[in-house]
């Protein structure tokens, strides 16, 4: 491969379009003809105005989103929103529903209580090891919110229609699956999404908020933990994570120019899954861990015969260029996240080097 | 000048060493040989670990902390700083004093008030426009911190020496000055700082903290807003900003490998700064703004005989390949901000080019 690139299945950091490495290692002394870097421009000159307005722009244009939203750039990743949601949108009184689909959902579970917030968890996997999404749900009308995880990363699931509120408006982390189909944007208050796995590097959470979650937002809070200070100053209250929106706003541009947008992107997303489940369903030697209705379309989980099996294709699959196979530590086994920088080449490669090697060791 | 690169006088993000950014463009499709973009690799993998660990120990190194100190790489910038250090550090019953020395240090007070702590504003520069650094200021010693702000930014001053707290730990806001000269670790217990000015790309904040401050952090505040967090897991209890801390490692490495450590970079500083404030001494054309005991040597701010010539020095600046050279916009006037990357023979540069401008507009 090109320069001794491996195929890359790390859950985040992930992989990210080869063409966006390239124009930014091409750029990188010189940025539009700036003299300077893209690391050492002005996040207030022409330059990253430029940068930062065309990322929002695609955002907009890819999501289809109408005026009532606002596109912000956020440090801290989703475990500051985890924080942030409750703390800006949960006054005395309030409540919001959360729904636990596994480590991520918990998480944001427990930092809206950390902070005394009154939330209610209307549904929960737990009780067989976060393996599907919960349906049928019954949601509180009261609530101002309702929180759920669109992709769960370690469990290897994913919302493949979005719950029925009644009208209350969905906080989703999409973390790990932001811009991986289209949306009905009216279900959605807030939508928060660490870039590294699907647009970006590390060191920027993307968030598009809804006018009346926005209109919600405190005045006695930190500056920096409120939305509407994001929204007021186009994310430029203070220095941005200049390099990381740049890198988004390439990621951005590849998707609409190079791959078509997001239904495209949405049938080749489908298609890659669709490899490794249909071959996974076709064998008793791998076994996706994720009920099938509920299984995710970016990070695949599943089993081998035996813990030393799977210690054997994860490092087996590394001699052959294949990276990031072995599961979270949390729960073992294997995954291969392919979110949408994965090209169909590399799970391609990845189909048959799981048959040769179930071939081998089967 | 090397691909077309100009002198780059900017505030912040500001410039980076050149042999740094071509070590990052030289290795950026393949990094260490793991077949990966450093954008793409895990945070929990060897080479990150390598990254960071490299990155906190020249920190220790470079500033000779012992073991009461601890290294954290947190996001959200120096301004994130000023609602967690009173957030994490004054409880019920407990007060800091704030030394107010400009737009910096203003924003620092005001997010510990918005919180409503008790603190003190013990000393301000506000009676003549922040052109000085307040002397002999009483602490209250029942203080838990003292802040200030080592360097100002903006109005071009600095705390030539620190100021005598009575052993009150001082919390100073070190984003423009940091690692340009050596410190008495005795007399700080936090130490914050943004990478953008004096050693990184945007999206990262260095803090420095020591054990007894650490031991205040309280357990009812968000995850992500306690410096214990940061502190029990090296920096990655989430995906920290992998970019910009690798950015920051390599900044280091350069200070301690090629610049030769924090005595030869004070001195280099020191001599950078004396250049362009022994020029203007010399002349009427162009008048330091600052106080003469309080002039920063990180940001030299200076002003013509005339708005209209500032902006014909500004542009015909540019015109010679020196950017960055505009006022803050709160305060107009130029500035030079000559932080640890900025080059001798870009100051020299400066020098000549000022002159030049004397003679034709003097």
């Amino acid at each position: 491969m090109k320069a001794d690139r491996i195929h890359n299945f790390n859950a985040g950091p992930a992989a990210l379009p080869l063409p966006v490495l390239e124009e930014i290692q091409e750029s990188f002394l010189n940025f539009a003809g700036s003299g300077m870097s893209v690391t050492e421009i002005s996040h207030r000159s022409k330059w990253f105005d430029d940068v930062i307005n065309d990322a929002v722009g695609r955002t907009k244009r890819i999501l289809k989103l109408d005026d009532r939203f606002q596109v912000l750039f956020i440090q801290g990743g989703a475990s500051m929103q985890f924080c942030m949601a409750p703390m800006n949108f949960l006054g005395d009184g309030d409540t919001a529903d959360y729904v636990n689909t596994g480590t991520w959902s918990t998480k944001a579970i427990k930092e809206a209580q950390i902070q005394g917030k009154v939330i209610k968890v209307v549904a929960s996997s737990e009780d067989r090891n976060f393996a599907y999404i919960p349906k049928d749900i019954a949601f509180n009308p009261e609530a101002v919110y309702a929180h759920i995880t669109s992709n769960n990363t370690i469990k290897g699931t994913q919302w493949a229609q979005f719950p029925d509120t009644g009208g209350v408006p969905i906080v989703s982390d999409m973390s790990s699956d932001i811009f991986s189909r289209p949306l009905d944007m009216d279900r959605f208050g807030l939508i928060y999404a660490g870039a590294q796995k699907n647009m970006g590097p590390a060191g920027v959470c993307l968030v598009i908020i809804r006018d009346d979650l926005l209109a919600r937002c405190p005045e006695d809070i930190p500056t920096m933990l409120r939305y509407s200070t994001f929204a007021a100053k186009n994310s430029m209250f203070n220095t941005p994570p200049c390099f990381a929106v740049y890198t988004v706003q390439l990621v951005l541009k590849w998707l609409e120019e190079s791959v078509g947008g997001l239904d495209k992107m949405a049938a080749l997303n489908q298609k890659k899954a669709g490899l490794l489940y249909d071959y996974m369903d076709q064998t008793d030697f791998y076994r996706a861990t994720a009920d099938r209705d509920s299984r995710s379309l970016m990070n695949v989980t599943f089993r081998l015969p035996s813990e030393d099996l799977e210690a054997k294709f994860v490092a087996d699959a590394l001699q052959n260029d294949m990276g990031g196979l072995k599961g979270h530590r949390s729960v073992g086994g294997c995954r291969a996240s392919i979110y949408n920088p994965t090209p169909l080449a590399a799970v391609e490669a990845l189909v048959d080097f799981m048959k040769t090697f179930e071939g081998a060791n089967g």
